[in-house]
């Protein structure tokens, strides 16, 4: 048996698929980015909330143990069974923030504030196939406003998300808010859809008959749902006018020759969708009157132009500029899952992507209006809306402009050439570090210094201490500036590189000083 | 089966059992806590690490896929079978940061640079049954060099400490690190067991043939394991010297009168555990030398003695008194985990526990050197050191000390008295915000005016904004003073309190300076 347990493979030293660990910098610049943002958050009176990682399937929801293992997306396991009770719970990561943050608003709703306001940082899990930078462990940071049906909630978060952005280090002018409302969309449904008039032509411009009219509203009325005519919607931008005229009727031969079908709506439909994607005009004023006469006379359409009418308004007040946050009619993605206004950062400025094309960052965050959080768990309607930021997108994004990084500089090592004056090797690096310098002392095997210098240029180490026997006697210290010996290392010649200029010795209590000259 | 589901209960609003939310201060605190720590940790040139949640059972190690769920104290779970291929890996919550540690230093063994110091902060996970105050999920907080044989390191982690604890807030003589070491303790141990002489005598003091002695000899090296003495010394604070001796030899009768039965030495061999105990002296030179008698011969003692000696030099060296860290032979808990050097920080204030007694506060973090990190891994012994604080007791202390709270002031609450000047009122709260001041508008249902009082005091806000139509037609607002208000609620008299000292109007284009004011 002992031989068995000897002859067992050693464990595999790796990271489970589709996860990674963060080292240094990574850390550090994540971290430094979400407490500017915090900042922000925190003066505009939201308040931290961590949930736990581990949730009830039940209260996470989407997932319901009805299957053998719901396991559908989410990383979930049963607890042991329940001594003398039933089978234990069905426990899962949570895979997002709002979730636990529905749950926490349902389970606290005697003690948290109304309306609550709450910001969230911190890994989400998903069960899902990895692939190339797509993890199954990643960082989201979201804002909510929990309880306020006002469109004053909504208007508050894109003014803080502009701030945050700006504070995390974007500059006015490289980032867009766009913001639509579902409402106004809702009504450009509600007008696709007006009485039969006498002048209705089908798809083919021919005269169709009263009766046929309203059988086919009845169709259209049944068949076609909001997202279909979304879809279209969406390819807009590449398909045109035109296209999304076909698209939304009889259909579409793409550039291959493959045809693909209408959704099959009359062609008087249509023309409130397309003034609708043609509304954006050249300030929010504009939008916002080429919206009114596109939403026509649909009650819930004219409450969407009003309320997005408010929110500019608001941002005005709040010092908040069409440079910054504008009205655009394009914003669709996700919207099926809104129920008012919803909006995008966008990043405008270009970056060179891995094959060396020029690109426009795109997306780092979004949000919007959505109701039934609480709901599910209460039965009582509760308005929310909300913002979250994409932690991995903006973080790289930072370091595209070069706005991060440089931040994290190796430590000042002391070398130790004699293995018995240790104690006066880690004097030298407290004292550095009681001047507020980055400091260490060589900790592996001292015997062959090459190795040390090795060890300092694999820290990033600025500056390298030397002391020798020789050195101690005398009461000096050598101060190797290690960046400016790199530079002379790829330029110099041999003769200079001997000369050695980015070494210098100083008296022992001068060490301090001679750092701080180094480092600038 | 729609009608099924929506007879479905309503899924509980519930933390799962043993894991809890953190809300506001709760949050922030802790984060300053950690966020002074990691400064420290930084410029001692520890890096920082942070591993997925995740990772294969396999490489926690503790944890064998050998029954059908191996979750015996941590959360686990079985991947999907990988398609044409066998089962799916089994995955589990890291339960500690060291375990995680020891499989990123042998997976990135060629690329970190040695020796590696790493800090690591985050939450852990432990499938145990909870009770009060025992947590599922919680956080740790470890500095860590590995690849280092030099009792430096541990000098090093040990300065590290200290300067970390005194940066979190704790006072220099509220605190006591102390120090021992492993390799004193197996000394001890191997000179219990001396070459028999002829003055042997039995636990009854009689004269043993020399035969005997020898097996007796035989009979402890095998039966007598270190952590058999290990449970006595534990004891000694309790039961004294004359207990000690008793209980390793033929027992003892506790105060209860029953009998405990002794670890079975013979009566010479309990002298040097005996001087072991008793060697703690007035400073450290004389527990040292108390240390060096009491090990005696022992090769591997007098080692132990050697490095304790090095590290009090290069703790005193690093300007480390032996006020804040001592050589204490008393510290033995957890001894048998580690190698060499081992150490535990204390607060040594007293608090107040829950029945209002007078207690130590006790222990706040420990550590120690171990081996065995990444031999699971490579099969190559790898060195190391390090210190775990325990964050929660931490916090604890500096809230029993009032070194935190207070830091999370409420926001100022700009209150709306007509719903179609919300703009106005935002553009107040941006400008507050604007002069960093925290500040929000009131996003409720504004007609109940009490109620947002009420909101504000909730949000534990000190100053409130009033302006109703009249003030914005006069250009003034009302800017209520809430913790003076809540002072002369509680304290004046009832006309005083009318005279709403509390409350001023000022222009409104005096409103950011007048709050500025109050808040002082």
């Amino acid at each position: 048996m002992a031989k068995d347990l000897k002859k067992q493979p050693r464990p595999k030293a790796e990271t489970p698929k589709g996860f990674r660990d963060y080292f240094g910098a990574d850390v550090t610049e994540r971290k430094q980015m979400l407490d500017r943002i915090a900042e922000i958050y925190h003066r505009h009176g939201f308040e931290p909330l961590e949930t736990s990682a581990v949730e009830t399937v039940e209260a996470l929801g989407k997932f319901l143990p009805d299957v053998d293992r719901p396991n559908a997306g989410v990383f979930a396991w049963q607890e042991a069974e329940v001594p003398g009770g039933g089978p234990g719970d069905w426990l899962a990561l949570r895979y997002d923030l709002t979730a636990p943050l529905a749950r926490v608003a349902a389970q606290f709703r005697n003690d948290l504030p109304s309306p609550y306001r709450r910001y969230a940082m911190g890994p989400v899990w998903r069960n899902e196939k990895p692939g190339p930078g797509r993890f199954r462990q990643f960082y989201q940071c979201d804002a909510d406003t929990v309880g306020s049906a006002s469109v004053a909630a909504d208007a508050e978060i894109c003014a803080m998300l502009a701030a945050a952005l700006e504070h995390a280090g974007i500059r006015r002018g490289d980032y867009l808010i766009r913001i639509n409302n579902r409402k106004v969309l809702n009504g450009i449904l509600e007008v696709m859809l007006p009485e039969p008039s006498d002048q209705a032509v089908d798809a083919r411009g021919q005269e169709i008959d009263k009766a046929i009219i309203k059988a086919l509203r009845v169709v259209t009325e049944r068949a076609i749902s909001s997202d279909d005519v979304l879809r279209v919607i969406d390819k807009f931008d590449k398909v045109g006018e035109e296209g999304v005229r076909q698209l939304l009727t009889t259909g579409r031969k793409d550039e291959s020759g493959a045809f693909i079908e209408g959704v099959g709506l009359l062609q008087e439909q249509v023309a409130p969708v397309l003034a609708f994607l043609t509304s954006k005009g050249a300030d929010n004023t504009q939008t916002l009157a080429n919206l009114r006469a596109a939403v026509g006379t649909s009650a819930i359409g004219a409450e969407g132009v009003d309320e997005l009418e408010q929110i500019a308004a608001m941002l005005a007040a709040m010092g908040v500029g069409e440079d910054c946050a504008v009205i655009d009619p394009s914003i669709v993605r996700g919207l099926g899952y809104y129920t008012g206004p919803v909006f995008e950062a966008e990043l405008t400025f270009e970056i060179l992507d891995e094959k060396g094309r020029k690109r426009q960052f795109g997306s780092v965050a979004g949000g919007g209006r959505y109701d039934g959080l609480v709901e599910r768990f209460t039965g009582q309607k509760v308005p929310a809306t909300g913002v979250s930021i994409g932690v991995d997108r903006l973080l790289a994004a930072l370091r595209a402009k070069g706005l991060m990084g440089g931040s994290d500089q190796g430590p000042v090592v002391v070398t130790v050439m004699d293995r018995d004056r240790m104690a006066e090797y880690q004097a030298m690096a407290a004292e550095l570090r009681a001047a507020g310098i980055r400091a260490e002392v060589y900790l592996g095997n001292p015997k062959n210094f090459g190795n040390q210098l090795k060890y300092a240029d694999k820290r990033n180490a600025p500056v390298a201490i030397i002391q020798g026997t020789d050195e101690a006697q005398r009461g000096v210290v050598q101060v190797k500036d290690l960046i400016l010996g790199a530079r002379i290392a790829a330029e110099a010649s041999h003769e200079e590189w001997k000369a050695q200029p980015a070494q210098t010795e100083v008296p022992r209590d001068q060490l301090v000083a001679e750092v701080r000259r180094i480092l600038g």
